[in-house]
């Protein structure tokens, strides 16, 4: 049994490429080949915070997973993430616990980002002028340095609304080779990019559709909860192809979820990402189309992620 | 944070005693200062195999903790014991991991034997002439060990089916004191015994109502599946006093579940164990009374056992 540290998980990262295990992941889901049980979950008031148990496995499989995820929203006061957690990965013969990778939440980061640059290789036009980050944060940087792989753009805009985080943002984004515009006014990422990334926690649409043009595609990575929104809903009207991680999840949180309970979607229209990953659905066709790839966040990428550190060791 | 495996886990049980911490939880349960969430789990096929994930916390303390435990029933032929797990505390101030215990399982066992002697604490007769044990197992042995402290009796009476089981037993036990007499036939148990403890998988009734006379306790711990019966449901009709663990659990699963299905008890009739302890409910009022106390483990007795290791390190 193998116990790992965060910085010994970011070393092991550092030499691997978890994309096709997300991919990978993906399609099992969608073919029906994982089992994802319902989240567990205990909310606290005081102080606020939430800790969320996701697990399943591949049945296909020798292991299965379970991960631990907190958010404490008064830990920045403490000098702490708000955010922490471990991942456990178990034999699926035996029950013996295999492993245990201490991430304090940093692996559903990378989860997350390889999961954005998977939508931008499947749905993003092939010539990319420019690519808008909404958000600048963590997240919005682990997008970008995931996308790395996917994409030849190094041209980058990103919107936020403080200043330091503008300016950190460009720092370190240009030291791994982006060319970085900072932006406090969303109509330029609108108007600009062809390639859009939301990663906020925003609670009100901060996209509007008048301004997305033809062979646009965006990830809308922020809204993870039935509250959260990035997108003016009639963008997934607009579009021509609208994407789900998974279309359970979507149906009860996400952009998807506003754009079908305001009827602006029908609930058809939606597909699986790995649904188009595996070829049963296409993925962007021409150049001209408009796509959406809503993420909610999977806990198969957990399982993916996990499996893939672990196979390192 | 600390790590501690089960070699180290059991050298500090060995220095404290859980039944205070245990019989605390319960009456936090009863009183509804208890937060316990629904059981999540995963069942697998082949091989076979269950793991579940148990979790809560008590409103006015400092931590919250998971626990997860698996049975993987064809471990034995692996030379592994089928039962395996560990239990997680987390401040739930910052969500950070104070504690790992990789218990193996063992803890639930421990936690389920505390039980057993606050059960007996509460509502076995002053004065117990012979304690009889139903089941020959590791929980019939840790039932005993834990017994010591709230009782003078060392007669006992060991029912088994198997020869080799029983021997085992008899001789371990008499090694911390006990005098042990194995019987198969059941009726000796019945006839001679006034506090009676039934630890079997048994899916048929053991323990017949005819030959349960006045004066006697039945702590009834095998049965935790609704599957599972231990006990002929006439004798919680006799009893004087029924007793749950959690009367929400013990509908759905256990003696309870079975006696008020086959409408031999009315759904009124078992008091919470949490309730005796605080005085709520009255335990044994006189030593003629029948009681019958129904065992089907409550995350609460979890939590309490991982914090009282915990507050030892």
């Amino acid at each position: 049994m193998k116990i790992l540290d965060l910085k010994q998980i970011k070393k092991v990262l550092s030499s691997i490429d978890v994309i096709p295990a997300i991919e990978a992941g993906f399609v099992a889901y969608s073919r029906g080949k994982a089992v994802i049980p319902p989240v567990a979950e205990m909310l606290f008031d005081n102080p606020p915070g939430d800790v969320h148990i996701k697990y399943g496995y591949l049945l296909d499989d020798d292991y299965y997973v379970i991960k631990i995820a907190s958010g404490f929203y008064d830990n920045p006061k403490l000098g702490l993430s708000s955010s922490n957690g471990m991942m456990l990965l178990f034999s699926k013969k035996t029950g013996e616990i295999k492993s245990i990778l201490l991430d304090e939440g940093y692996l559903t980061n990378i989860r997350t980002a390889a999961a954005g640059a998977i939508a931008a290789k499947y749905l993003a036009p092939k010539y990319i002028e420019c690519v808008g980050m909404v958000g600048a944060g963590i997240q919005g940087k682990l997008q970008l340095k995931y996308l790395k792989s996917v994409t030849n753009c190094r041209d980058i805009i990103v919107w936020g609304t403080n200043d330091k985080e503008l300016k950190i943002y460009k720092k370190e984004m240009e030291l791994i080779g982006y060319r970085i515009k900072t932006t406090k006014n969303i109509d330029e990422i609108e108007r600009k990019c062809n390639l859009i990334i939301t990663v906020t926690p925003s609670k009100k649409p901060l996209l509007r559709a008048r301004n997305i043009g033809k062979g646009v595609h965006i990830t809308a990575v922020g809204s993870d909860t039935p509250e959260k929104q990035e997108l003016d809903s009639t963008i997934l009207d607009k579009a021509d192809i609208v994407v789900a991680d998974s279309l359970k999840q979507c149906m009860e949180r996400g952009e998807i979820f506003h754009a079908v309970k305001n009827n602006l979607i029908s609930l058809d229209k939606p597909v699986e990402l790995g649904n188009i990953i595996f070829g049963k659905n296409p993925g962007r066709t021409n150049e001209d189309q408009i796509t959406v790839a809503d993420l909610t966040g999977v806990a198969v990428q957990d399982i993916q992620i996990c499996k893939a550190v672990y196979s390192e060791l």
